[in-house]
């Protein structure tokens, strides 16, 4: 991740809950009150979030310090203790939230991310993400996904091609569309074709695309034609990916399976945050 | 919504996708190619998000022809028409899977509300959310818990207090805590007292807390300790509400019930979209 | 406050004042040159901005030292030292009007609030803004307002319902206007009600307002009229407040007097900044 | 001014107010209930802020009509209607408060602005601003200030040099310190010296200062030292200046005169807006 | 290009040469006075721009009418018209400069560009650019190479995996380094392999990389070399480009070169803009 | 320059190169390896650039350590040290390209500015820059023109008038748009007058213009022209002003020769960096 950009994400996200200041803590808490926080598994997974944990709290208060336990994509269980936080009360709980609601994501996508790449295990396919990315996230959400064990897909309209049914319906055949790009574009550019049919599949192969997706094919359909694609072209399967189908899909020989669920459809792993604060008196 | 807040809220996502321009649209479609493209329901749900489509096209494109088929809060049928758009293909490809990607979670925000409303049915028990809302999305997903027949809980630290047992274990005690913020908090602002135990809802009455919430109470402890709250205080439950505890949790008499996973857990509602592309000789 | 909002609009005040540099201070001074600021009220008043001293010098040079001697809300007379502050001179000139500017206008609402606090002195009532602050200040303004002894109203539209006679003619009365507002807004919005007569106030009462404004009333009128108002409901007056006026206000037993001037007529508070520039042989 | 900046600043002050969405008026008017709103004095003085009715209405809805009858810099009168707007009534509601709060901070410079020059009749001294402007205002502040017939100082550090105590103290001499900016500084940036003694006067004269100010001299010791000015000079006189002072400053030939308070310290001309809103059968 | 994001861009552009207001033609000009502006080519070359022209005057001024008589890319000769530009002339004064020094850039990039591919004709090498755009202005520089008929390299450090000597020196090998890539990154992004020796090639060829670039090799070294590069690897030259040496690269069956001074080195294009400004009796 | 300003202009070039993070560094090497950057100039000339050295590394990382062996103006030889970065190769890798492309730029500038100070000596003319500055570069290079020994004019329309024909032609004559202009601006902002005849010479002197340009006019007419100019008034040539003229524009006795080319053709200077990466036993 680009840690500016990184700040930049999370100064918005603070904005966007504390505004014009947390009510509740700046009333009850002086300004010099110290605590410290842990953070903690509620149920096992696959933590992703320690540069949140840090940057966050560092944007807040430079003073706050870290002690991050867990790198990102590090299984956890419940109860263990994720990261120690110390620094003064107000900042500390202003933070808390948004912090928690980025890594209960990010690990949600991590540890699920995770579970398909084990199904695939014995297999050489590899789960990659969309971007079917929740709004403002996409940096968060395909970094969880690598920290889970799996891919990044192209990251946006800008930085591969996806060539879908619209663009063939208009170029007229995928060779013209192949040909028109190759034409135009850049030479670090990737030109994805999607194909239903065996006979797009086989133009595609001629056309020179770069990848190929088998878009909502059955593993039967997709293990008979891969043996027409040449070794340097990439496949992908895309749609009807579950837990149940997901292996029968990697045992086709498909180079990646990419899931939209991944990071459209998160259930976020509880995770929670403990203050204990200092009374005068206390050691800390 | 704030429309403005809103426009420029979805101009960031546009530029997180399209980046500097989208390879595949822009290499294959001159710019005045013209297209419609059809907004449609792949399963039942309660969909949100006419403005998402409306502002995020104009925004792309003044000129693009949107009409909208659906009003936020209405149930929607598998297959059924939602939208209609029209205009240059170039910015409808562009703008489709941000738009997508943002109505597929409110309606599912949306959705889950009404199923969690409905459940609630017959009782005087209303739905709410909370913070845990997707960073930087907590204007949509706020607005889709009431598209969805569902109530907003405060919108950030900044708008009303909660009192938690970190506050109250500094303040000395919640008499003591509600005194300190109502001595120096503006009369606009409500004060919500989280509590336990029935020890602490007595002190929470006493103390003229404006909201008390039962924290992980079962429905037998919320209604039995119901009974000594006067009528002028709004009550909420919290914690462990699934689709089979909320009805129990309705039928206490509690005001107000609040359900994290609305809008940290969303399953995508499936709404996809469909482009025809205008071929001379077409009519539109 | 939220400091990291705070940073960020006191960055863009810097912009406005410093633009591309500070021709005068980086031609005549190396950037090694080194000055001691003190900041001096020139007048007596209460003190309000030590945040603004403090964040406004670190934004442009962390180096700088800043040593506050006053808190915000303390008195301070002619002539009193409020603040020292040390580092490169080059810095210290470029920040010094911008936090001037914003301190002497924080120090006059607080002081201004402070004298109409004092006024109210053996009355009930307290002293509390309006959203008649100056555009993109309403955060230090309202935070001066409290630093003086004063109470918020609502940070915007956004956090509150204020019920005024465009709202009520529309719904057709205020028990309607009420009922639609409980129907759809969440528990923590408290909902305030303008009334101009006694009608207006019985009604307000019974369809139960949180809130009710006495707008434009005569002290005498007030106080006849807030016997039938009972204790749980919050009661403001506003309009034709004035510190000849406010005392017979107070005396009413009203709660809350509003009052618009102390944030849309501000005298500027008189205060100043010497610096002594260190020579090569002073000690500093 | 800059329309485009007027726009962003304005934007800026929507976001402040409005946030994620009017309660009050998103709740009770539904989007299509339309409204007139007039915008009238309630007191007389000079008004100022046409743009800023117009560009603010138009920046929340470009379907509203605004019919501004004022120009700016006009005298207005107790009860004169300064502008008609038409169009939905949210939209009204929630531009309402920042417009006024913009307008009644312009008007009110413009008219004291006005009052300044007109006590400067007869004479041929210009009364003119500083930087003591609101934060983030400055470029409104000073629009009022030409809008009053006043004329403005330097912008900021960036556009003139103002030559104090501090620059001279530490270049040795006004000579020295002329040299030097004239020696780096490009042929577009007026140098201005700040004296309090003959001797300085003179030395600035020498060193060629394009404008000298007079800082805290009565209006006698300014007209005798005047004497010695060359004609190509420009002079200003800056503190002290009063109401009752500032004749005596203007009759001293003195060119310009500035004044920190007509934008430090300002009380809002009192503006207000009527809004009817159209019921079914109203004729609009 | 993204639109919205070209308006962003140009917006930042005219707040940085128009601030608080353009104070020649603000003051010379009525808000009403009409002119009409032709933009016209002082030297031959191809043109690029037409975007900027006609977003930039629209950013001012939606009512602004741009006649586009040139598409980018194609040739102009002294003296021709390129583009006519009509409306208040106050817009007009204050977008010229801005538009003129940008699509002077541009028209520069887009000939140059067409310069170098003419050098090319008859052979199979295509021109492309690098990263070393002016900081900002990667969009409209790599936009303007396109016009020329050049090619993009990767946008940025994000879309494309350039492996330096650095990257191998670390890695051990450049096996080891593309291994380590392919484990970690996505299947749409290509890697780029720089080497400087025949073993480097020939382990690059093994290694599987996308594209391997030959750095400041002579044009002998990369046609010898080029004999062991199977044709499914993208082939690049880079460095020692010159107008006199660009040829003799290109006979060597290379299939992009690389030329940094494209962007890094641009002679901006003579281009100018006469107004016509209308006076009272004149048709337009 | 103001390095809060240049902060957040270096933030957004590295967004612009970053994106959502450096593919190639970030997986080759681990968060913790060190390297050691060499800025080496690779030709002679005027160095410029040692603010963006050090505020570029550190945005990217506060810990990097920056030694700066050249200022600002200073000449370089081919080969000779600017400065030596430490610190995490990832930060060093992710910033260099930026930050070569500033310095190259500026110092490019910089020497091309010396280049013509050195033809102008002997004279007492200044060389100085135009608003043809690089769109959103206005503030380096301008900083870098007097790096290099030249002089700044204008920085945008908002700091000082330049009338030209057409704000001549529509007041009708110099005169009445010099008092037009000194009737309603401010005393700190100067007039410029473009002139090409004599006839408009004199009549810019009589109308008491500040500065006069004379436009497009060889060295003899302007010598000839320069006797009727009385000394307080600036003079500035402009136009066909190359290496091969200037001395004879300087030996006229104009004051300025301001010159385009300057910023808006500038031919990088060659400056590298190069990397030495830490391994494990390597003292540094």
């Amino acid at each position: 991740m680009n840690r500016m950009k990184l700040q930049s994400i999370l100064r918005s996200f603070f904005e966007e809950d504390i505004g014009d200041g947390d009510l509740s803590a700046s009333t009850l808490f002086p300004a010099d009150a110290l605590g410290e926080m842990n953070i903690v598994a509620k149920e096992p997974g696959v933590f992703c979030g320690a540069d949140i944990i840090r940057e966050g709290f560092h944007l807040l208060n430079p003073s706050i310090e870290v002690v991050s336990l867990f790198a990102d994509g590090e299984p956890m269980e419940n109860m263990q203790l994720l990261a120690k936080v110390k620094g003064p009360v107000r900042d500390l709980l202003a933070a808390e939230r948004v912090i928690l609601n980025c890594i209960q994501r990010m690990s949600a996508i991590a540890s699920q991310t995770a579970v398909l790449v084990n199904l695939l295990e014995g297999t050489d396919a590899k789960v990659c993400d969309t971007r079917k990315t929740a709004p403002g996230l996409r940096m968060l959400d395909k970094y969880a996904v690598r920290a889970g064990g799996g891919f990044n897909h192209r990251n946006g309209l800008y930085d591969a091609v996806m060539l879908k049914d619209n663009h063939l319906a208009y170029a007229g055949s995928i060779t013209k569309a192949v040909e028109q790009l190759r034409s135009r574009l850049g030479h670090t550019v990737k030109i994805e074709v999607e194909i239903e049919s065996l006979e797009q599949l086989e133009e595609a192969v001629q056309a020179g695309a770069d990848i190929i997706m088998f878009d909502n094919r059955t593993p039967d359909q997709i293990q008979a034609w891969l043996s027409i694609v040449p070794e340097h072209i990439i496949t992908e399967a895309s749609g009807m990916i579950t837990e149940e189908t997901i292996t029968s899909y990697g045992k086709t020989g498909i180079d990646y399976i990419s899931v939209g669920a991944l990071t459209h459809s998160v259930i976020a792993k509880d995770i929670s945050a403990n203050i204990h604060i200092k009374k005068q008196g206390d050691e800390m």
